[in-house]
């Protein structure tokens, strides 16, 4: 953010912006006045976004200046080389009316631990649904508090209009970095003599990028954060869902980015699928249409699919597929559920014709040309080792009607995302279609450490992919349709070598366990495939995951835990447990890691789980356009990318009026 | 390897190789008679090699069978098709003698802690210096104990003949993943709202692949074994370079293969330069001609630089340059050297007219048209970090010349690169040359957990990257030179936030210190870069190592130690210290990580530093044939590719009998 601001704000914002880093006052916004999209934004050529501007008059701490809440700021737009217009004249709107509100801040750690916050007080506009359409370079300038200005510079990109791919199907792992792919590789190929006889689908991808994950504000990105990156272009703030994050408390007001989603449809009638094995309501599905502050907003989100954005004109997205977990978010509050406004939502859905599904075997039989919504399970859905291989944990209050009994007959992501490959061919007939199918439990089984879920959610989605490219090839769509597999993030796991297992449990000491870990050439070879005695008709999947020498493996950040590195056989791992109720005091969970290490954890004692981190993850892309996803380059290329393959920047408003 | 072995061989096998991990007899020798080059080779027509062929007798453990040594076992090949030969045939050579020993290994960490090692006695028969030169799939059969067979499927690859690129430059960043080039750039380059305003060199390479570098016999390598599979595209074991591991003690008898820069001198008279921040002894330098089962044989390997391969008729490589470290190799053992039959090798390089400097200032004003060996201190050389900002640390007895003064004037990675890439280009003329320059300190200051002086190794290859583009540029050589920017490994690092460091030491209880971690929206931004009041020419280093807010980084597999995430100002850091002297038992250093949390490491006490791990690591290209380097591969093609691109593979033996 260029700023030519008073001396005494000056000081202030040096200050602030040296110290304040575990807390800031507003994340993009260093200064006392605040423009969003901020500077640096850029945009696509017609895609809508709102505009909001922030005035802070801190009333106290480091930044206190003593100067009045100024509510007379203005704000303007110039062209590069032209000249600067009042943003109402800019885009020939009205100004709308001032809003103000405060909120407070620590700035530290030790202002925290004090109590002493930093009381804010705020004058706001906001500008709705607005959209440039000439590439090229804008200034934005907000001037505040006597002459102080904050100055944006965006970018129009200036890409070509034509459409070059009929189809995009969008595949994420969620968390899934590059350590972890080739873990999965060790699990469930085998190789000989340090030859894999066979590989990932993802390994014969013809082009390979890597995506810079961090978030505007923080390095570190959530998942909501990182999919508004890849829905909309433009990176915004831990837990927003296409939206850059004002400081009001309302998370339904936020500054929106339009999607790609919104934007396919809008210009091209294009159709959208959503497949996810989350909690449908979840950030990495959610993104696709969702525009708040708050990512919990679950029950608002799953309205957003039926209803799209109720409190702002907006664009209105029909999905055709939804499939995944979450149905405490649809069946009543009668039954237990939380649904927005109480009602109930599988209701809600069959009143606007969609076909409503509870389990796989309804699935496979859905007509392809109706529009159909298929929810399998309350909370995520069950993870493909216990699917697959300890299927005496789906014995679990989980089904979907809400009636308390086991949801059994949970489809797999492959046969999810081959029925919404289905649905979407008949109903999108030449308008082509956009489908976001996500391996969501990548993410969610290496925050709970538990590494070999995490692993057998990874084979499932390149097993999804595999199929999905074989399924395309024998509908001869493979060709129209630009296939892409990438992260959002990426968590500090690796593997460092072997386990054996016997000697673990034999020694009785932490210090001599630690022999039982082979590094180097006491690694060996992955005795997962092909040694145990159990065998699925895909080889893509080891046949033993308890075998003697077990890996080696582990993520760099963790709560208090006791590690064996050995299957979690009871479900899903939870590594640590509070110290007592409502403590936010985690410690080693007693019925975690029978005969492992005791191992310190390095985060703050409330984290149960392990965090995500910086690394950029892997893009694979094939099809047309898989040219543009080489390299390495920011998470919001992806997008601009994407929407370049399907031709949606518009160098002027369409002629139907609504832009 | 397939087997087809007689029953009692067949129970043994089983046994064996599901139970021997940690310990294996011999690592690509599952079964009783062992090929090398063992099943699934890769070959480039017309690469010399040498055959190795084993027997086993085990005389007490799980694979005893009774058997007397089988002294008369024998070898054919065949190409598929065709018929079986003997091998004394197939490539008109004479028998060899026979050689017979024994050796003994561990079954398993029981048989260890018990004592209880198995006896082999072993029947052997080296064939030397063999190539083959048609393309396609042959099949190497070891006939042994009465008719038991151990066949090898031979792949000899078919590559076009044609030279397309003069030069290649190999960059290998020892250790370097993607997590740590995703770190190296946030604390090098500057950000504002999640747009970097400048990026790495490499991430402006044109094509990104990942390599595969997993070991023949072990899922985890070491630098000596990776470096081989890229030099020779064959992977082998750890501690070996350019051979196959036999079971033999001698580690100058092991089976060779020949490397690039052997072929690329002996098929075009291409000139060969090694440039390392590392002793030049050491696995990756070495690697470009050395051969032996040891890597720690430092004093033969500056000897082969000199004077080739000694016991065995091989391919004799001049070369051009050596720049680098370990001048307790050269300077003789009256003054502290440790050095191959005692000689002075700074003198015997000199005989062979090659030009010794040994600090930065004489190097500048080498003569380009003459050899140089460049030798800059005694052990690997100083790190960016304290040649640059923390420089007291400069004063240690480790001049080149073994006078125990400081070595004060050493070169970085970028004027070594540069200069060498003088003295190639002007002795090379028509015929091109292969470099290696290579940033050995990011895997050694990794093993360390010295992440600063990592992460600024790996900005000096960066920037040694960026200069050498614009030189090539300048002088026009660009087109003609493919570029790679590699790894041999990965280390489990990765960066999951940051750490207030003023919190940290204002805690006095570990588990209220790791409240000082911001993960998430609480890791903040870099401050890393701009915010100091240090500054340097080049803009792509940090401006401040020590701000109040640093990275929360790490590995994940780690010996006792205490962490503050905070630079380590007085030299590379030494996390672990020895219990007592010969203990084998290294526990918190006391000296380390002042106002930090203790942890507890998770890899056997023996180890005082952290380990390589498995994740597939990133392969930049730029320049002819770059587009042979995208997607996803074994390390072996890296081989496979340079020598298409430099026309290495031959259909027939050269004219001269030399094959």
């Amino acid at each position: 953010m260029k700023c030519s601001c008073s001396a005494i704000a000056a000081a202030a914002l040096l200050v602030g912006s040296v110290s304040a880093q575990t807390f800031r006052r507003l994340g993009a916004c260093p200064t006392l006045g605040c423009v969003f999209p901020p500077d640096q934004a850029d945009f696509l050529a017609g895609q809508f976004f709102d505009i909001r501007l922030e005035v802070h008059q801190p009333k106290n701490g480091s930044e206190f200046i003593g100067l009045p809440l100024d509510e007379n700021f203005t704000f303007t737009i110039a062209k590069t080389g032209g000249a600067a217009k009042l943003v109402t004249d800019y885009f020939k709107i009205q100004d709308p009316k001032l809003e103000k509100w405060n909120f407070t801040w620590f700035e530290d750690l030790f202002a925290r631990d004090a109590k002493t916050p930093t009381l804010v007080n705020v004058a706001s506009k906001a500008y709705r649904r607005v959209a440039l359409y000439e590439p090229g370079e804008y200034t934005a300038t907000l001037t505040y508090n006597n002459g102080s200005k904050t100055e944006a510079t965006w970018n129009v990109r200036d890409l070509a209009e034509e459409r070059k791919a009929k189809n995009i199907i969008l595949f994420i792992g969620d968390g899934m970095s590059t350590a972890s792919i080739t873990a999965a590789r060790l699990i469930g190929h085998k190789s000989i003599n340090g030859k894999y006889q066979t590989t990932m689908a993802m390994d014969k991808f013809p082009v390979l990028g890597h995506q810079m994950t961090h978030s505007l504000d923080s390095f570190i990105t959530d998942s909501a954060n990182s999919a508004s990156a890849l829905n909309t272009g433009h990176k915004s703030t831990v837990n927003c869902l296409n939206v850059y994050a004002d400081s009001s408390k309302d998370p339904f007001d936020d500054p929106k980015v339009e999607t790609i989603a919104e934007m396919f449809h809008r210009l091209t009638g294009g159709h959208i699928g959503i497949v996810s094995t989350a909690y449908i309501a979840d950030a990495t599905p959610a993104a696709l249409v969702s525009h708040t502050r708050a990512r919990s907003q679950y029950e608002a989100i799953v309205d957003t699919y039926l209803n799209g954005v109720q409190n702002y004109t907006w664009t209105d997205v029909p999905i055709d597929v939804i499939f995944g977990g979450g149905a405490e978010q649809f069946y009543p509050p009668a039954l237990g559920g939380k649904t927005y406004q109480g009602k109930d939502y599988y209701d809600e859905f069959a009143k606007q014709d969609y076909q409503i599904i509870q389990n796989r075997t309804s699935m496979l039989s859905l007509d392809v040309k109706e529009k159909a919504l298929g929810i399998f399970t309350v909370s995520n859905m069950a993870k493909w080792l216990d699917r697959n291989v300890y299927t005496q944990n789906m014995n679990q209050s989980l089904s979907p009607t809400g009636d308390k009994k086991p949801a059994l007959d949970q489809p797999g992501l492959k046969d999810m995302t081959l029925k919404a490959i289905d649905i979407l061919q008949a109903r999108s007939g030449d308008k082509g279609y956009f489908l976001l199918s996500e391996a969501a439990s990548i993410d969610k089984m290496l925050h709970v450490l538990d590494y070999d879920r995490a692993l057998g959610e990874l084979l499932e989605l390149d097993d999804t992919v595999k199929a999905t490219i074989a399924h395309l090839n024998a509908t001869n769509c493979l060709k129209d349709t630009l296939i892409l597999v990438t992260a959002d993030h990426g968590h500090g796991f690796d593997v460092m070598g072997s386990v054996d297992q016997h000697y673990l449990a034999a020694q009785n000491v932490d210090r001599k366990k630690r022999d039982a870990i082979g590094v180097y050439e006491q690694s060996g070879l992955s005795q997962y495939i092909n040694t145990g005695n159990l065998t699925y008709t895909d080889s893509s999947f080891p046949s033993n995951w308890d075998p003697r020498y077990t890996l080696f493996q582990g993520l760099m950040a963790d709560p208090d835990r006791r590690e064996n590195w050995s299957v979690h056989k009871s479900g899903p791992r939870e590594p640590a447990a509070e110290i007592e109720e409502d403590s936010d005091d985690f410690y080693v969970n007693p019925k975690d890691g029978a005969e492992g290490i005791m191992l310190n954890g390095t985060l703050p004692v409330e984290n149960d789980q392990g965090v995500h981190s910086l690394s950029d993850v892997p893009v694979y892309a094939m099809g047309p356009c898989q040219e543009l996803f080489g390299s390495t380059y920011s998470s919001i290329d992806i997008f601009y990318n994407m929407a370049e393959c399907f031709g949606l920047a518009k160098g002027s408003p369409q002629e139907d009026g609504t832009a």
